[in-house]
């Protein structure tokens, strides 16, 4: 790796530049501090889990704590979940353990991708697929989901779509929008790739990152493009529902409707193998079957929700309602949303600044703060007043 | 990842392709079965680790469960027992946090190379060496250590840098052969690639594959090759000294006589991102401080050893005499390994085929077997017979 391919990646993570050189986060966890930054915990985290971590790390036999590939237990769980909600009939060998939804992305960008081969993804992006689909040599082509809706354009995608196209990457519910993709939309992006794929000669795979999927709010639930498109990957992290991101555990479902899934399969192994043993610790495939339907309290991330936007509204900084996720989008009061995200961090309220997630102009919320921090915040923002007169 | 790749991947793991079609590995664990296949535990894990894990699972805040790259305390008690084991100064800084040796490596390789840079490592070899060098699209080129020194060849070395070497790997204590280097030994590897540096107009890297430092024999030191050679990265796995493989933590240490260490740092947190988030879990890295020092009885390896190998010598097997690691290697009575393994294993005596790492016609022994196991193997051994009636 020489200094210009360093630059290159290191300009793939406009997060962690901003971050890295953000000092108020060295107050994070001190009292008063009202800390919306990150999907972090703010909460004691959920007893059945601890409860679950507990027994699994107690070691029964000799061989507890042995080398562990893809666990049969946990696999044969998570395949039982995805058919639950999917409705298709996943099968354990189509399900591959990895170190968290980062892990299934990496392995899947890897699995899919030859140097120079192209994946599509959307911004505003989750931090890290840009690194990602550069770390696997793999070019990323980039479209926009526009506010409100943050809907894909069908349009926009067929044509951003070449020969080289091997993947689109789709997150739902969305980080940081809280959009729900609905089956007309979904519908309609297989449609495109289904006619990108014949006009191509080769399919495009769909990535899908639903490491949100349990967080819905006001009884939606979250459909899985793999329900619409055969060449689907499903990409998971339970880092979201545990609010347990340390722990890294999450897999990679290859759809049971592909028709040949043994080379995926095999690419899905070795890939892990290459980047450094991408299976999770044992401890937690041990536990997974106890933790896999474990969900932090989404009544909260709702009660929160509701506190904060009418007041953001009233300030005519024009919140996202999310329908799933743990954040909101808004617009920063100052068009320099660094600058007004350094103001409030020196108020000791954090936020995160919407350049790091290419939307400049927009400051993201996130909802697991305590009730308190929120109450906190929406009596701070009830104070933030127009542009002009802010600065 | 094309067809071709996933065949050239999958040519490069003679053990994994072995152990995938081992059908006799099912009955592992089976009363009467003896185990002396990997160095996974058999008997129950060290206490103080087990407790180590058990209180450092307890969340004790809310943000027990978070995100976490390098920890503080992990990186500063590695720094402290660096130090202390070669006598340089390491610094926190200059250590980054692995999931077990394996991460390490694979960060190794993606941070030193680019694609067609040529990495030198020695057979016999660790499992997946080849594969890791191969998946940083680098090109492996493979001396050979001849028995019964396993030795490098300062020539050999010599002649086989050309201006695409980017590392050497070197490990010590030596899995299978149990060697330890020297310090004579470690001071002309050292001389070869202080000369070949200057000759090729930038540094070649050691990269010191550390797994064994601490199980060691006979009152023995494993010195590192960072005392005698300046550009050298420690990679380290806790999985051998606690026999806790399963459990992934380790990580790549950059010598802290390297005179601009910057971009290596910065190296090895991308390729820690690009690979999948390629930090241990955070549990791990609470609990390291309490169990870095923990070590699995090397007496108990060493009596081990010495009941097997006069049987071993006894019966023309020419084993190696391990300084260190937990492997005996032996010469098949069969030429052909796989078939005189298999033939052991039929009776359910389970050694490794030499042919899985690149030493046809020999098998490695794991010492981490019961004493009650090594006991039957030691009788079993003392039945076996010359080549040419054993068939």
């Amino acid at each position: 790796m020489d200094n210009d391919r360093i630059a290159t990646l290191d300009r793939s993570l406009p997060f962690y530049t901003w971050y890295a050189r953000s000092p108020h986060t060295v107050r994070a966890g001190q009292p008063g501090v009202v800390d919306l930054l990150f999907g972090n915990p703010h909460d004691m985290p959920i007893p059945a889990y601890v409860e679950a971590i507990r027994r699994h790390s107690e070691p029964k036999d000799p061989s507890w704590y042995v080398y562990m590939l893809d666990h049969g237990p946990a696999t044969e769980t998570v395949a039982r979940d995805l058919s639950a909600h999917t409705g298709l009939a996943w099968r354990p060998e189509d399900v591959a353990m990895t170190t968290g939804g980062w892990g299934a992305i990496a392995i899947a960008m890897r699995m899919l991708t030859e140097p120079g081969d192209e994946v599509i993804y959307y911004d505003p992006p989750w931090f890290f697929y840009d690194i990602l689909v550069r770390g696997a040599e793999a070019v990323p082509v980039v479209l926009a989901l526009d506010p409100p809706r943050f809907s894909p354009d069908p349009q926009r995608l067929a044509d951003a779509i070449t020969p080289r196209t091997r993947a689109v990457m789709i997150n739902t519910p969305h980080n940081p929008s809280g959009r729900i993709l609905d089956a007309t939309e979904l519908e309609t992006i297989a449609e495109v790739l289904r006619d990108a794929s014949a006009r191509i000669g080769r399919p495009i795979y769909l990535l899908s990152d639903e490491a949100y999927r349990l967080i819905v709010l006001d009884g939606q639930r979250a459909s899985s493009p793999a329900e619409h498109y055969d060449h689907t990957l499903i990409l998971y992290s339970y880092g979201k529902q545990l609010l347990a991101p340390g722990q890294r555990i999450g897999y990679l479902a290859i759809s049971p409707r592909i028709p040949d899934p043994e080379p995926l399969r095999k690419a899905a192994t070795l890939t892990r193998f290459v980047n450094g043993f991408g299976f999770p610790n044992n401890v937690l495939q041990r536990a997974l079957p106890d933790f896999s339907q474990l969900c932090i309290d989404v009544e909260a991330i709702k009660r929160r929700r509701d506190r904060l936007i009418p007041v953001l509204a009233e300030r005519g900084l024009e919140p996202t309602v999310p329908e799933g996720t743990f954040y909101i989008m808004a617009r920063s009061p100052d068009p320099d949303d660094e600058a007004f995200v350094a103001r409030m961090a020196a108020e000791d309220l954090y936020v995160l600044p919407g350049t790091t997630v290419a939307m400049p102009g927009w400051f993201r919320i996130s909802l697991t703060a305590t009730d308190a921090m929120v109450d906190a915040a929406a009596e701070r923002f009830a104070r933030t007043t127009a542009p002009t007169t802010g600065r």
